[in-house]
């Protein structure tokens, strides 16, 4: 119990009084809220949860197919049997699949590629192939292409430096890249802006497969035939139907002609085993890669170019097919303009059973939970939507073309969304608006962990203490709020978050419960049950932090918001950056310097190809003096809110609007430079790591792609984004005091 | 020409008079000096070279074999013709050779390893194999063992660590072990410690071979069915034949029966091939090894115990035989009593074209060149000895039983011992004694780099510079002079060193031509010629490294010892053992407070064998103040001298031998704890590491082993020791100034 203790006292300022209120809620709110909490935890069934899994993960069921619609039904069935208004929300949006998927060694010696995995008998359930989608990539293009193979390591910038220190040149060739370290898409974007005309993608032993552990179905690894699926639209400019950027791709909607969406690859790719990879990568000459390069399979890697040479054929059918959300509403008793959004998606690549169906049954628990107490006469205070999303898979499509659809009224009513995509064994993980970090760090203190009987907070938290490993990650560890991450891109969050400006969060559980399905046709229940999350227990411990937040969002008197996490969180980054680029520019002027000095030639080996870098331009020094003075009169407006908060006085009713539309500030309608979708200034996608965050991404990604002249601009916008909500910080606060 | 200009005036402290002396010299005799040096050049020949090696590196050719008589004998020979008084001086030796090995996998699946490594189409020379030594390790126990399989990766006190917490003891089980991280000897001394009832070693592809690089013939790495062989003797407890420690094994000695020698392996080892452990590791059970144990072969690494179970048999022939060190002696002009000793092996396992070849042949036309200038009159000041040692292989036993036989005379007459073994291309390494840190330094400035036309030096800190990774490896770097490492073991210094307390260097080149046929059949001249040294020319700048610091030893009227660089060296190892110390008690305070809060359990999987680390005692503060003094004693001392040294004063002749028997101050007749026989208490291998340095082994190594009750007594001897170095500076730099 001395966790609880603890964790009790850790929150906000531990003025005991107001510790023993949930943040939003006064006392009385807090003692009804809990009672509600327990009965709502009441609900919740693991049974329940391995019975829905088994129904929706029994066969593939990828958006366009029998199975996805059948899914889709089944789950609005639910939903209506638990009391909720139901739509089948749907959306006509371009999906390629493939025709033809041919890729052949031609040289010197000869290998057809398999491209197909293994249906186990261990697991009757990957023989079930109606409707399977065979290994590709999404929004690949068409082509017929023939060159020689050159080794990209997982073909991410650093990589094509050293290529090019190497004097390897894929102009003409086909890169064939590791899987890992960045998402996939960025891997033939990448590739094609430096000239190749194709790329082949691998999933190499190393990474995922048996040099991490026992392969399916002896472990949870990957299997030697598996491949990962995935689509390879360009996300980091715009997610969703690639006809209808910004726009809802309803029946009627205004399209782009195929040739102007701007989201295909420019090159042909395909996914391939590490089976079908090690014939290609045997035949390759050239220099053996640098030890940080290598992979696990028993062979030395070379560079290439060449002599392996490879044929590949690809060609898809481009078809429209519809897309079903599934939208189930609750009403809210006193507030029913203000919405709660809580989503996952339900259409996996495969059977799908980790990656949605965990997170999704997770959610119907939580779903059928809140309809049990509305029938009971505990409705929500506010409007709880439920959302099982359709066509995330290829793009974030389903819920990219609702948000773009009803853009509007989302901007009015959206207190938050909550999403969640997918589930494991261990610890609690949380990305999001750091306005909510600490009413998420409250969340974590109130549900407890199955496997130790500590709360999943204190669990999180020992996991950080006992990994660190500088006194920098111990000062983390025992922060105490802990952080939340920031949130890039990879899921459902994104169209709210970063092209709506609504508050945002990512849940799940994880660390314990390895992920070598991903993707692949043995993400089944078997795999799940067997190695991920046996018996579900994640799966309502997961329920009870997503549910948790849920109610206390939508019951709260007032809204859970707060700004001090926000800042310093904000002030963490700016940090970072003006370190970035401080380093840079040390060592870009060392670099130079060495070059001026001969150093890498003396340093080098004169016998082999790998050659001195390249002189860059001396890094100038940046005026990051407006970025400071707002972040510091945020600091000085949150403290001031967070001072108000403490003392307790009772919120006019009309100040929650004014919170909940506090993250649109954080956007501008021009979005970020490049890529208008991308409206929120605090928080993206990094345009080449694709799902890994950029912190302040204008400034940050100026600094990094050394687009120095841009910095100040960036700066700018993000100095005066920290002011509109400092001001609207110091609003509220005068608003509580009042 | 740039880098010359540098050099000359990083020497010291940049005064230029002094700086264009050579340390030793006054400037008649640097002229002199540096006429002769070029003289010297001019008679090294990498013709020469190729032509010894061809013949000496032509078949097998271990202590003990005909071959290895018959090369000693071609050895002296030419030793005669270039006008030494040579010698071969005999010893009688035990050489265990094996008679039986058989490893066979007895379960689940049935294996019989084929210790054997294939002769190579491409190397015609890996099929002349008289007298060859099969794979093995020289002084394993004979021994007749069935037992389960358990991984312990490097088999180092850490994996046992780890073991431990995973409930896995290694007590009547067979431990196999990867090569690496540690000296051979200490896996099977470790294991045996643990309980083990046998060992293997095997070479991973990871660490030695495909996973490096192109493996032989292709490249220089490790072939699949190579095996490096070596001695599993405890060396670390004392070197050279295990019947006769601290005495030279002539045919009359009195020797220990067998059952007495204590550095025997307790339990048999058996080194195997990466093609032979395959099958062995691949049917392991258990659970998965984490990510940092894994190798490279294609499978998922168990830790075991069984179900692989294997039975291994050993026996050995223990047998006399008879080594031939072969010492050439041409006598000092001026001062024939003072003795330089120039030294490398030439017993090889196997071809031995690398080792020690390569380093041999360098250090052959070295004597060439000197005996052709005392043909011309140029006889050296002090007598110079050549050594060509038999059975440093086994066991260091050549030189040992020399240095042992003559280690009265030793102690009184030797100014030096150079130590090369082996040679390949690159950048200069210089392990020594730092007395002698900063003549190195000038000898690495006037040596020019064969491949850049830049100095050695230049090239050396090139290297350090481009490769640093932070502010304090780029200092070093920068540092006037560049730092030599302190010497552990693993060559023939060891007991000039190290039992003697006569100043020692090892010198070599490399870094670019890679070493993957240590110890294996393929050591060949062809391996050797194509992937390390071609052309030999890295054994002409060997020779013009390792001669000028023979021939300035040998002809300096003031020997250029100094102190500062010791001093400086010295205050290094305190600093990193008070961090030692202090890092281990903060690391102990925290371990056992996160084990007494539960932090570990709620860290750790529930579900997984991995348990917490056990608590420590705590680490208690230590008094270092003893040691601190004297150091700083020694740094005035040092101090006063240097500035003696630069005011240029004339030398009386007298001095020198109190500058070169100085370094038998560092020693202690008692020994360090617990092996006697290692008599310094600067510089010792590591106990539980082998080769690897200990500096201040004993007050370092007290504390590692948390032998907290011996500290003190340690910080006390080095203290003492510091003070006695410190009054002897103290008295040549009265003599000097005088």
């Amino acid at each position: 119990m001395r966790f609880v203790l603890i964790a009790l006292c850790a929150f906000a300022t531990c003025s005991p009084a107001i510790a023993d209120n949930l943040p939003g809620f006064d006392a009385a709110g807090s003692a009804a809220q809990r009672e509600l909490e327990e009965e709502f935890d009441a609900s919740l069934s693991a049974a329940d949860q391995r019975t829905w899994m088994r129904r929706l993960a029994a066969k593939p069921h990828h958006v366009g197919s029998k199975a996805g619609k059948e899914n889709a039904d089944y789950i609005a069935s639910l939903f209506e049997s638990w009391g909720y208004d139901v739509e089948l929300a749907e959306y006509r949006i371009l999906l390629p699949t493939p025709a033809t998927r041919e890729l052949e060694l031609v040289a010197p010696t000869q290998f057809t590629a398999s491209l197909t995995e293994d249906s186990l008998p261990e697991d009757p359930s990957t023989a079930v192939r109606d409707e399977l989608l065979p290994p590709y990539n999404a929004f690949s293009i068409d082509g017929d292409i023939e060159g020689e193979l050159v080794f990209v390591n997982y073909g991410i910038p650093e990589d094509y430096e050293l290529l090019e220190r190497y004097g390897i040149d894929v102009k003409g060739k086909i890169a064939i890249a590791k899987y890992g370290r960045s998402w996939r898409g960025i891997k033939p974007k990448l590739a094609a802006e430096k000239g190749a005309i194709g790329t082949i993608l691998y999933s190499d032993p190393g990474d995922d497969g048996y040099g991490r552990g026992d392969v399916y179905p002896n472990g949870p690894f990957k299997h030697a035939s598996a491949v990962q699926r995935g689509s390879v639209m360009d996300m980091p400019t715009y997610p969703g139907d690639v006809l209808t950027p910004g726009r809802g791709a309803t029946a009627k909607a205004r399209r782009l002609p195929l040739t102007k969406a701007t989201t295909l690859t420019r090159i042909p790719v395909l996914p391939i085993s590490q089976r079908d990879a090690l014939p290609l990568l045997s035949a390759m000459g050239g220099d053996a890669v640098p030890p940080e390069w290598r992979g696990a399979l028993p062979i030395t890697y070379h560079f290439g170019p060449g002599p392996a040479r490879v044929r590949m054929k690809l060609k898809f059918n481009w078809e429209t097919v519809s897309a079903y959300n599934v939208i189930a509403r609750m009403e809210g008793e006193h507030s029913p303009d203000q919405w709660v959004i809580r989503g996952n998606h339900h259409d996996g690549w495969n059977h799908g059973a980790a990656d949605p169906i965990s997170g999704l049954v997770a959610l119907m628990s939580e779903a059928k939970a809140v309809g049990m107490l509305a029938k009971s006469g505990k409705r929500p205070g506010r409007t709880i939507i439920y959302a099982a999303w359709d066509a995330e898979e290829p793009g974030l499509i389903g819920s990219t073309e609702w948000a773009e659809h009803h853009a509007d009224s989302l901007k009015e009513h959206a207190v938050a969304y909550l999403n969640t995509d997918g589930n494991s064994r261990g610890f609690v993980r949380i990305g999001g608006s750091h306005t909510l970090e600490r009413f998420f760090d409250r969340v974590t203190q109130d549900v407890i962990d199955p496997q130790t009987g500590a709360t999943v907070k204190a669990r999180r938290r020992a996991q950080l203490l006992v990994n660190a490993s500088n006194d920098g990650e111990r000062k983390e560890a025992n922060r105490d709020t802990l952080r939340i991450s920031p949130l890039g891109s990879g899921s459902d969050y994104t169209p709210f978050l970063q092209h709506l400006g609504i508050a945002s969060a990512n849940i799940s559980f994880g660390g314990e419960g390895p992920d070598g399905s991903y993707h692949t046709l043995y993400d089944t229940e078997q795999h799940f049950t067997t190695w991920r999350d046996p018996g579900l227990e994640y799966g309502v411990t997961l329920s009870k932090v997503a549910g948790r937040a849920t109610l206390r969002l939508a019951n709260a008197a007032l809204l859970p918001f707060e700004f001090e996490g926000l800042a310093d969180n904000v002030a963490l980054y700016a940090k970072e950056i003006e370190k970035l680029a401080a380093d840079m520019r040390e060592q870009t002027t060392r670099r130079n310097r060495y070059l001026d000095d001969g150093l890498f030639k003396l340093a080098l080996d004169p016998k082999k190809t790998l050659g001195p870098p390249v002189a860059e331009t001396p890094v100038p020094f940046f005026n990051f003096a407006p970025l400071q003075n707002a972040l510091q009169d945020l600091q000085t407006a949150a403290a001031a809110y967070g001072k108000a908060l403490e003392s307790g006085a009772t919120p006019s009713q009309s100040i929650n609007e004014l919170l909940y539309t506090s993250e649109r500030l954080l956007t501008r309608d021009a979005g970020l430079n490049g890529r208008p979708w991308y409206r929120h200034h605090l928080y993206a996608p990094g345009f080449y790591t694709g799902y890994g965050v950029k912190t302040l991404p204008g400034v940050r990604e100026a600094i990094e792609q050394r687009d120095y002249d841009a910095v100040s601009h960036e700066i700018d916008t993000v100095a005066k984004i920290l002011n509109d909500i400092a001001m609207r910080v110091s609003n509220l606060e005068k608003l509580l005091g009042s």
